[in-house]
């Protein structure tokens, strides 16, 4: 019982700080019909300035870090990455009403990372005064990427198999991954990683990552990157609060069953990145914050790169689903469990 | 003479802060034919931070005040916003070659506030190290609503009037307040009280005011909104002079009396502002710096949320007029006069 | 040999200074493909934030200064930027496959200024714990005029003697500087004088002077200006080294001359501002900081109000080659060679 109050206790203390509570600003905001907006230009400042801050941190920390340690965390970003869109391939993409590549193409988006969740994250920690390892932005194309490439791969024999079957109704299950036609695999995946790299998100993010690295950029850091951070992320989340209220409405159009997936997935997944995360904490001493972070990134549904990856990669699959559920229900929640991540790493492990 | 001396060396002094010097600026910019624009997104982004700032300090500080302190500034404020649309009603809505729903339109922009000119007036207190009440900013909504609610009822009866005379010439006056048609009062009122609630920057700041009040955003308030509020406003006064600038050739389509109305107004409006700040000085001993706050609000005329407002509740008032006074004289005179106020608050209270 | 070994050493630690590489970062970002891409009011943002700033200093200098000072410098700069389009008419507008008039468009706009490459020298400079004359600022309009007058004059009577020789095939020579025609002196350069100096970046660096010389702004350039400096100008060399690489292409279409011309350009035009601020360092005590600067000033070419001037002017001159050059090739030649400049001043006169 103790334990569950701690974990409320943390939760509403959490509601209280700047990240979450501007987030759920903006989606009271929203939801009173608030003439407020935030130009789309200051909303790609931000997320650039972000992005740039989180690589920048991670190269510096990576200069300096021992890469083993590095292994070992993105082996479990990879993999908690192909496990989301592996779960969401057996439930999601089955339940009734979902059509398997939409299903497939949503739970891609939810395996991929959002960097506003992933800033979140960090904001929160900071705000806490709890430490984690700087290199965890480097993990963020390791996940990102393994979902994305999983899903369009799935999404496309999806189709391939759809498109058969209402042809023919008998080659089902025939093309294999060595296939040739639209599932086609070595080129296929190539191809979506070479999209995802180039994506905004992505490539600002791998830029300041190897500016960190590479070049000597703490100066800028610190007078520039470090201390807008916050302030930014607090109009970031106002922005995805009003952006998520005004995304519900087009859940309307689709099954009920992705409202019950966004609701559930960010929670689920995020104890999987959570579990993932602490294996890595027994086998190289990952740290507590390093673990909650890992967590963040599995609950945390994609919101810059994925979906234009997504709609070029999987042309047949429905934006108003796949959006609609990540942005409207699957941000909002994943960022409002953060809390709870917290306090969970503070009961098992402890800061 | 002293007195006079003083006041005008205070003045000169005000005139090279930042504040006033880049309003300055802007105009000499604008009327020498200049390329300098500010793009659009930036300037909704400056008015953002500020109007998210003024309302976060004050709702910090209401957390923390005395209600009974707020309640007779506050209602000040509300009298000084009903005040001025009256007295416009009865000055420039008869001046010849006005007409009343035009006069009326333009007299709500004035008793409205702008959270520009507000900032400013903020800026110069802390430039010059004079402390004022944090809950300021909290009164902005209070005036604002009262002078739109007021001069949009009375703009309806105008037009309900003017309309009734124009066909028959004799039901003139039989038009009630509880009257049904266009003039219409609790569900106009109500309808008024909404849309200025819904306007952008009505909603920004009662959104930093909840959120100062309920969450603790003070370290995000003194990380980002308070470094980058003197910057921000700087930048905002070169927009308005230039803005100010352009808009007054807009004045020469319209009768002189704007002309007149938005020069004396500011200062007049200043002054009823003063006088009854000064009244709740005495009652509750509220302080030098929040009478001259209370002054710089009456005499400023809404910039962003205003317009629109009167715009869609008043379709038949030309906006040449009450935009070109208010943004074109009013908006400049009123931060010009800025230091007028401060120099008789330090005259008749002391700082 | 330890001269050019040190030069060397001094050059690569400078490609690491968050300066140059992230303008080496925007350089790949686009190479790659990237879809990574600044927004334009964000763009307009930062350059009117550092002009203002460098404005700003040079004004706050300026009142401080001994005026005569300022004027061997100022006379250098006059000098460098009448010198750069001089040659540029001898060399590359003789090229073969050059038309006279793209060539001196070209050479003029290697004449003028880069308000970022001049920041990006300050940037280098202030890293390195360089002191220069805060008044350098002030120096940017005498050479950008100066270049920009010369190169328009000179085109205009190129474009004349072409079209009266392409007519009559022997009135070439007989028009003067004070003909009547398209190249009409005391006319054409006093528009050009006043285009330049309305044009946006021309006139957000005097409003910044003129501020920093009449009013109080030193508290604002603290908190804003100053702080933000560094950090937007990293941004600002992403965009560049992205624009950069965009317009490379555009020089394809072009005459080989003009690659070979932006090549070499910057450094001969830098070693000249460096050796006539050599002369004024030995005549007036000019600072070793100070000839750096100037050295970088004469090596840039104009990015912002340059192309538009000339453009109005010498509505002829073909756009792809004198942008191409410039901003493809010129700008990032021109930062990347800030080192050796600082290398030099550390070897001729010292720090």
């Amino acid at each position: 019982m103790e334990f569950l109050s701690d974990l409320l206790t943390t939760m509403v203390t959490q509601l209280q700080k700047p990240t979450l509570s501007f987030l759920i600003g903006g989606m009271v905001l929203a939801a009173l019909g608030s003439q407020f907006k935030v130009p789309d230009a200051i909303y790609k400042f931000i997320v650039m300035v972000l992005l740039l801050k989180v690589g920048l941190e991670a190269g510096i920390s990576v200069r300096e870090a021992d890469l083993a340690q590095l292994l070992v965390p993105a082996i479990a970003a990879m993999v908690t990455g192909i496990a989301i869109v592996l779960i969401g391939a057996v439930t999601l993409a089955r339940a009734r009403g979902v059509s398997p590549v939409d299903g497939i193409a949503t739970s891609g988006l939810f395996g991929a990372v959002s960097a506003s969740t992933l800033a979140a994250g960090m904001a929160v920690m900071q705000d806490g005064g709890l430490p984690y390892e700087g290199f965890i932005g480097a993990l963020y194309p390791f996940m990102d990427i393994a979902a994305l490439v999983t899903a369009i791969v799935l999404g496309r024999l999806a189709t391939a198999r759809t498109a058969t079957s209402g042809q023919g109704g008998a080659a089902t299950m025939t093309l294999s991954f060595g296939g040739a036609g639209g599932g086609g695999h070595p080129g296929v995946v190539k191809e979506i990683i070479t999209d995802t790299l180039r994506s905004s998100a992505v490539s600002a993010l791998l830029l300041g990552l190897i500016l960190g690295i590479v070049a000597r950029p703490d100066a800028v850091v610190e007078s520039f990157y470090d201390p807008l951070f916050s302030g930014l992320l607090s109009l970031l989340m106002l922005i995805l609060g009003m952006e998520a209220w005004s995304r519900l409405s087009e859940l309307r159009k689709v099954a009920h069953a992705y409202i019950a997936y966004a609701v559930a997935a960010p929670i689920v997944h995020g104890l999987i990145g959570f579990g993932l995360g602490l294996v890595a904490h027994y086998l190289t001493g990952f740290s507590a914050g390093g673990v909650v972070l890992l967590a963040v990134m599995a609950a945390s549904s994609s919101d810059i790169s994925g979906p234009p990856t997504i709609r070029g990669a999987l042309p047949e699959a429905n934006p108003s689903a796949y959006i609609g559920s990540s942005t409207g229900i699957g941000t909002p929640v994943a960022i409002l469990s953060i809390p709870l991540f917290v306090a969970l790493a503070d009961a098992v492990i402890g800061f």
